[in-house]
């Protein structure tokens, strides 16, 4: 018993279980470990489910090879909906943050996603992110307006700077796209993807 | 695109994977949302690890017939473990407890796990706990001393006072065995599973 790492030193299925949900975002030793239990004791009803449903999305679920969206299509619905506004492209920081813009209904374009924002102390550049598919996806298809949708943060107001940059200088061709900004709602400092619908679609609406 | 229900109404395995994860002790849509966008950006590294988790512990790991405890034997290994005093038996609550006082070392006899508390409130009432089996247990094996180890609460003390009632009622055999309970240390109000080692361990050898 003192051999079992749930109270000892073991490494079973208990503990394997156990450590893939403590490796999860917002979950800890102990929140995995209540709910390693649940599920244990609730196989049918709830640990086959999950299994079932993890399985499924890992086999279903792809990135659209046009915006970075995550859907069952590539390209996604969003790209493939040709009553979207195929002038507007929206830059987003994550998935997360075009859920976010979808459930406001404020939004009717498309979508790029960054799959993060530059940051000088995490170590990530511009060659970490999505930015070459977005200029050359600018470039190509051209768009009457971008709107730079990321977080009011220094690193979310740098990406904006850098893609503005890029954008502004690489191509003389894309000196006509108008660029825009959320504007106030968005609280300073404040997680795109933490806002209430209401404050996002404000922002939107007042964009600048 | 309005039709997904991240964003709107559909119900595809992405939906299905974060109500999944959203069923779970301690998490939301929120949560949830994060939780599935994290495995399903590294599916090889976190989503296919859980999900193996999963099924590897589902086919795994049973509840031991004697004591509930949840293992990959049956007897579990710390009913079939004779160094251990078997004329002492703790009960508790749930497994998440049995863990809390294994991991203070400060106990070696046996486990009988009751699956919950009695509780009016919540409608669990003796015939959905593992009290018909403790009471078989304790007629069937004997045991010396029978420490009932159940949190500080309403439904806690109920339950200690239940079962010392039908263990020294039901049986005059039982008249002889010594019921105690955790003393002094355990915070009025609080759960097992939430204290430190140090205070259970105190509690376990004040125990009166
Ligand atoms: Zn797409
Ligand atoms: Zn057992």
């Amino acid at each position: 018993m003192s051999q079992t790492s749930n109270y000892g030193r073991d490494d079973g299925p208990m503990d394997q279980l156990i450590r893939a949900f403590a490796n999860l975002p917002g979950l800890g030793p102990r929140s995995a470990r209540r709910i390693a239990l649940h599920l244990l004791s609730r196989k049918d009803s709830a640990m086959k489910p999950l299994a079932h449903a993890l399985d499924h999305a890992a086999e279903t679920i792809r990135t659209c090879s046009a915006c970075g969206n995550l859907d069952m299509a590539d390209p996604c619905r969003v790209c493939q909906d040709t009553s979207r506004n195929a002038r507007t492209l929206c830059v987003v920081s994550g998935v997360s943050d075009l859920w976010a813009i979808e459930r406001t209904g404020a939004y009717k374009g498309r979508y790029h996603i960054l799959g993060g924002l530059l940051s000088a102390l995490d170590g990530i550049g511009p060659q970490d992110l999505r930015i070459a598919s977005l200029l050359e996806r600018v470039r190509h298809d051209g768009f009457d307006e971008i709107i730079l949708a990321l977080a009011a943060t220094v690193d979310g107001q740098a990406t904006a700077h850098y893609i503005t940059d890029r954008l502004h200088g690489n191509n003389s061709g894309n000196q006509a796209v108008k660029i825009t900004r959320l504007a106030h709602g968005i609280p300073v400092g404040g997680d795109l993807d933490y806002l209430d619908d209401g404050t996002i679609a404000t922002a939107l609406k007042s964009r600048a």
